[in-house]
């Protein structure tokens, strides 16, 4: 039996090419084979940003989710489906280490920070080489976009996810000096009125696409009725001490 | 007079150079102004990750820092101190992009990001063309080593330096899921205290000198008296939903 493939989980950052580490680039353009997760239709957000850099020959894995929003969050059948979906796919990858091959699997962002690629991660460690290669992250990439640094001197720094309830984005807002807001889109109206009743709207601001086509900075009270992409990031930046 | 230089504060990320960013890779090798900062009588962390990559020719211009620990930070001295060495390096800069010469300013981890080049940043954007490119963090590189994801679903990070009060870190402490310490060193055993005011000590892990050699991690109950180095993290994982 020959010597297992390793399994590599690899960052690509926020979406610029340019941004890859050089590491992830030699990956990358090295693989023979490419696993990438995506919505059913979709060319998958991870694979767009390596377009043009995959080795002609290199086998491509789309990894396609079985649901996006038909099934409520709260629903305990949408765990379950989701749960048979990365036992499956990391069952194809397994398959494929096992039999010596190196797999690459994209990553959009830091794969160790809200990613996606942990949920194979923990179904696969145990039995085959896994690495990971870390990356820059979205909010990396944001506050860069904004043209201010997000935290000085003593600032604490706090990332938050809008699908939390009001109650903890308001009270968590509150605490902490610099903010972050990800997964925003359709929660926008709840992370403003967060943001208000911790009296910090005002300084708030929306990053668009950060470091990708399109890339937009707007004041938060100025957004008006517009809809955002979902690659959007709230931001209020930290006060600290500055000499 | 020729068009103004622009002055590149350009993020190195967490320490390993193949961790640099394309980007940023590509404007250090072919860099002819390398400035950097530094402690007096030190090399300089940011100098050493590009060990071996300058041009031949490049102008090295070390920043060294007028004081360190002499003076404590509570000392309206300090602040003064530093103050006039960050208006007299960001005068040398603003003198060499006004002649027309592009100046690369090594950065450790991510620019942005508690980092000593936005004190330059603030003082050169409304006088030459100031431009930044984000980078791995030293946080992103730290979890990346400890081998688990630091966030999962709706968990919420808080990034804390342990320079802060022991009562402000407990409560940021309890009210987060996952932790990111930062600043340890000698701050470490008010970090302890907190995390175990908080009920989360025994989830804590020091990771050292992430993705540089003597990487290192140890849970923070079973470090004893040791020392730690500048470069140490102290994290809390996220238990957040996980399909």
């Amino acid at each position: 039996m020959s010597a297992p493939g390793t399994i590599w989980g690899v960052g690509l950052g926020p979406g610029d090419p340019d941004l890859m580490s050089v590491r992830a680039d030699r990956l990358v353009r090295g693989a023979r084979h490419v696993a990438f997760f995506r919505k059913a239709g979709r060319a998958g957000q991870s694979r767009k940003i390596v377009d043009g850099m995959l080795h002609p020959q290199a086998h491509e894995i789309p990894m396609e989710y079985p649901v996006t929003t038909e099934i409520p969050l709260e629903d305990p059948r949408y765990n379950a489906c989701l749960s048979e979906f990365y036992e499956d796919v990391a069952g194809r990858l397994r398959d494929l280490a096992r039999a010596g091959e190196d797999v690459v699997v994209l990553c959009e962002g830091d794969p160790f920070f809200y990613g996606s690629f942990m949920h194979l991660y923990t179904r696969l460690k145990d039995d085959v080489p896994v690495r990971i290669v870390p990356a820059i992250t979205g909010m990396s990439a944001a506050w860069t976009a904004s043209g201010a640094p997000i935290t000085w001197g003593d600032d604490v720094l706090s990332v938050l996810m809008g699908t939390l309830d009001e109650e903890t984005l308001t009270a968590r807002a509150r605490d902490a000096d610099a903010l972050v807001f990800m997964k925003v889109g359709r929660n926008l109206p709840k992370i403003a009125r967060a943001l208000d009743a911790a009296g910090k709207a005002d300084r708030a601001v929306i990053v668009e696409y950060a470091s990708m086509e399109g890339q937009r900075m707007t004041p938060l009270l100025e957004l008006g009725e517009r809809t955002l992409p979902y690659f959007s990031i709230v931001l209020v930046h930290g006060q600290g001490r500055r000499p």
